[in-house]
């Protein structure tokens, strides 16, 4: 029995650590964003990536598209739509040309992320809390903090041009 | 003690399910690439992000940085070499616009990650093993095979350009 304790106490404290392990980056106690309530995930950096993206004009980036265990699972397999509980983040950074590149290949060639760029947004899967926006809570944080109403209020319209894919933009990259 | 004895087995089944769990990309029996013996590791794809980039000109892809455990801590770290057993994935796909978010912007906006590119490569640290090129083992799989030799042999003069960085050109994105 003490033995059977032991395993019981150490398997409690691993799930513990995994519970308590602080992020990389992303700030968990932050406040939650205005209209969606959704605050930023516990320990997302350290999420799967579905997928990868670079923007043109004023937002100017590259991106990372990770996912929760669900919205990997969902998005392998192309289902749609999303089952409840999904959580997608979307990264970004700045799109940096390379110079260590420049000097390998001779001329202009690679575009590396730099420092983080226009927040860290997430779409959470609660199909009752977020009817009114196709069952998807959106929410913006700059610098760990939720960005401002206005901006808040932009995700959903934007999302809803791709409603026949669950409202989802991007796809998963084998 | 029956007990005890089904948390090990329990254990033990969970242990042989990941380290047998099929990879949703990646040919983990194939062959190893030639010079470096190296072979695609099992499960890559599901490991942690590091970083994301875009290769212009002929490489024309969007590409992302995976790493093992050891390659997440040292890069999140920025410590320099990096340690033993380190290994580091590039995943790379075709460069495409997305016409769902021209529609969404009114103009051409976002570039996404279409179908794999430029095939999958690896570097592996082992210091005795590749000392002959800065401590790495350099692989690349094109559709899950090894590429020729003659591709093979352009990785590490390449990386030799970042010798300063342990050979890598990427760095840790929070």
């Amino acid at each position: 029995m003490t033995r059977i304790v032991f395993v019981l106490v150490a398997f409690a404290a691993l799930a513990g650590a995994v519970a308590t392990m602080a992020p990389v980056s992303g700030q968990p106690d932050g406040e939650a964003a205005p209209i969606s309530g959704v605050k930023i995930p516990l320990g997302y950096r350290d999420w799967r990536l579905i997928s990868v993206a670079h923007e043109e004009g004023n937002l100017n980036d590259l991106r990372a598209i990770l996912g929760n265990d669900g919205a990997i699972k969902a998005s392998r397999e192309g289902k749609l739509p999303y089952p409840e509980g999904t959580i997608i983040a979307r990264l970004a950074w700045s799109y940096d040309p390379l110079e260590d590149s420049e000097k390998a290949f001779g001329r202009r060639q690679s575009f590396v992320a730099g420092p983080p760029k226009n927040g860290v947004q997430f779409m959470v899967k609660d199909a009752s809390k977020y009817a009114s926006t196709g069952g998807w809570g959106f929410a913006q944080f700059d610098d760990g903090k939720p960005a401002s109403e206005a901006v808040q209020k932009t995700c959903f319209p934007c999302h809803a041009t791709v409603k026949a894919r669950d409202f989802v933009f991007n796809r998963y990259s084998p």
